[in-house]
């Protein structure tokens, strides 16, 4: 178990202290702050939870500048004040909360190829398999059932969760995380049509995921059909997401559950999109761009605008648009009754 | 291969049984009206059917009273008259059908942590990893390559069918199935966004699903970030549907194919969801509430009410909303034409 | 590496072969246009691309004899000249790519039932789990981490990428591919609803799926409750598509990413449905009908009609419907402005 002083967690989170009423306290977690006790930090993202700073029993309370104007008189509590408490919170847990295996060291139950390059810091659990070539770095870890194609190669402190196949030919960057059951390189729907057969078009494009990306459990991230599938630095993707073939998204992007974005669309950077989105193939969206859930996406979205909606239209417009509706069909039933 | 007098049958099922004109019948399954043989049970569920009654050739009818005040005098096959045939078609055929598996004993292929406790009557299918300190209570059944995780417990009679992912400290009921590929306790979908990277916070909660529970092939239910996710006893969960992070799921639910559920919301019990359902985060779903195919719910919905369309509203509201669009549109065309 | 030369090119192709200004080149591969040299073979598919012809460096271009007469007096590359460029480049794709396996032949690490037959020439990976009675046909190959249940068939030349789960009693024809994670034959959702309880009804059909068939990534297909689920030959599924118990499809059809099939349904031959479609149970979708993005279906469609949208109306009227509305809410803007 972690244990941080006041002062560890000053230098950890670059961020103002305050109230250092009992300096040897030793944190030992986190806590919500109607549950947390005074070796537990707490925090204040939502101001929703205002009212709890005052009856909370956290040893310190995570909060911005602005919030602390309004109690830090009010409260004998340590504040950690900060530019941005979610991030520091964030950082603040994952110090308490590293991530641990059940199984250390690369299994004699794991088949490697004898040409796949294994770190040694790496963990490979049993009943994976390694082909030819392929490569996995420094503090990586491979779960149980796991898949990694022939001369794919996965970054440094990487974690692959059970069930996950990366097929061959495809490049995962340092730091990510790709939950249980997720498939990297599976094929693209790639067909020809003729009078009475589908001809398989081969994929033979891979997929190339950049540095600290992480995948939601059961998604798929299609291999691309001439060159790569991309997906950028930061981004973070939900659940049972499909990306498909050729598809290129960019930095610090969030792509929430059961989104489903189609062949050869480009993503820029920041782009968010809520849950069940449908993008057709062949479109770009603009950096910073945000797409409301369950929105149908089928042309070009400048950046910086939210758009809702299926067909999607600008998100003011698009509530503008169902608010008026709303209105004509009220005063129609009224006519009519 | 079982055999049931209609006495077996009778007792099972606790119905009245009429037309007992040849007791010996030793009935060997269940089928429809028109493909059952008099050694079969058949079952009038939907009243289209009807008329099959008439010519069927099977040996014995499941049926409500109602149906059989309309027909019992004109068959000559036995009748198993219940409150509710839809029930005794499943207990009865439960009986007929009972789960085999390819596989008994413990396998010497699978990896058992030594701290690990499973009970002697349990299955464990080769290449299964099972972490310290996991529990799998009495006959329940781990098929190949499923992963426990440390400290999670399994009750009794459960079934995990293939690639099941069970994460570290999560919580199975009894009697519970999860299909294939499901993944219980992945991470859930917790960043706080900086100006250049995305931290992750860690999700340090678990899931928690109690008794009776089936979720269907591929679908996820995250685990919680601070507290746990939950599913209530008997609720039923379709293929490939997301369950987020700190989703509480009430008793005795049916949640169709590819719904989503985001994170924090609260599900009342026996709530209905039909396909491709997406609800928002934080909401409040109440007791016997039912949403309609495709529905997107972004705000409370009250008890035994039914919503439908995105954004939702309720049904019948929903449905004259629609239908007076299609009026006005009609109207306008006519006009303009 | 595979060399052609253009007369094997054009035997296999069965197309017009001109300008064979250079019959000894032997083609190595295919690029775009504007990315291949003169060893490759390059395509003109999209009409878009028109004039990359004219600075192309490929050795030789497939084309229509319609793009050919635009332009075949024009360049000096050899011209693959067919009624349908988009099959000949696969066709000749396939030959420079066929897939590779990193491993071959039958794994000691697999666990197979005596009294399953494997045909020689298969492969089979390490932690493969095949039950009693199943077969395995000539080459078809099972990568790890797939399981095959009891007295399940698998036809010739089939490929199962990884963690694909092929439950009891289900059958796949020659030529298939079932891409990682996909689950055929798990249990459909079938469960009869009493005051207390939610009582499963056993699903005791089976899948049966024709030859030629592609399944994407971790998509379901469940095994019918009384009869065969069917997928017919040549049809192709995409990703984390969800087809329900009992439902039928037949050949040729094109299914996108994300859709789902409510149980029952019949789809005809040559159907298209694109990404997030939904399907209710118990409809009949006609030959040749194309659904469009994010469409509800919850009705019987016609032969040879595209509809759209949620609830569903034949394309031309949900546009023009659509673009009715769109006045109408201009309109009563300025109306009131």
């Amino acid at each position: 178990m972690t244990n941080l002083s006041i002062n560890d967690i000053s230098k950890i989170s670059n961020c103002e202290v305050i109230n250092l009423n009992s300096e040897d306290i030793k944190f030992s977690g986190i806590a919500p702050l109607d549950r947390a006790d005074k070796n537990q930090i707490s925090f204040l993202i939502n101001d929703k939870y205002l009212n709890d700073v005052y009856h909370t029993n956290a040893g310190a309370i995570i909060c911005s500048k602005k919030a602390a104007e309004l109690f830090k008189e009010k409260v004998a509590n340590c504040l950690i004040i900060c530019d941005n408490p979610h991030v520091t919170l964030a950082k603040i847990s994952q110090i308490f909360f590293k991530p641990t295996h059940p199984f250390n060291g690369i299994s004699d139950h794991a088949i490697i190829d004898k040409s796949a390059e294994i770190h040694p810091s790496a963990t490979i659990f049993p009943f994976v398999f390694i082909g030819p070539g392929a490569r996995i770095g420094a503090h990586s870890v491979i779960y149980s059932n796991c898949f990694i194609g022939a001369a794919s190669t996965i970054g440094e402190d990487c974690i692959l969760y059970p069930n996950v196949v990366l097929r061959e030919g495809c490049r995962i960057g340092n730091r990510c995380i790709l939950n249980p059951g997720v498939v990297v390189g599976g094929d693209g729907f790639g067909f020809a049509a003729d009078i009475n057969e589908n001809v398989k078009i081969p994929q033979i494009g891979g997929v190339f995921i950049e540095d600290d990306v992480e995948i939601g459990a059961n998604s798929t991230i299609d291999r691309g059909a001439m060159s790569d599938t991309k997906i950028g630095r930061q981004t973070k993707i939900d659940n049972l997401v499909m990306v498909a073939h050729n598809v290129v998204i960019g930095e610090l992007c969030f792509i929430a559950g059961q989104v489903g974005i189609a062949g050869s669309t480009t993503v820029g950077n920041k782009v968010v999109m809520a849950g069940q989105v449908g993008v057709s193939g062949h479109v770009k969206i603009g950096d910073k761009a945000m797409l409301t859930a369950q929105s149908g996406i089928s042309k070009n979205i400048p950046s910086e605008q939210i758009w809702g909606g299926s067909p999607a239209r600008p998100f003011k417009e698009y509530t503008a648009h169902l608010a008026t509706l709303n209105k004509i069909v009220k005063q129609t039933n009224k006519k009519s009754s």
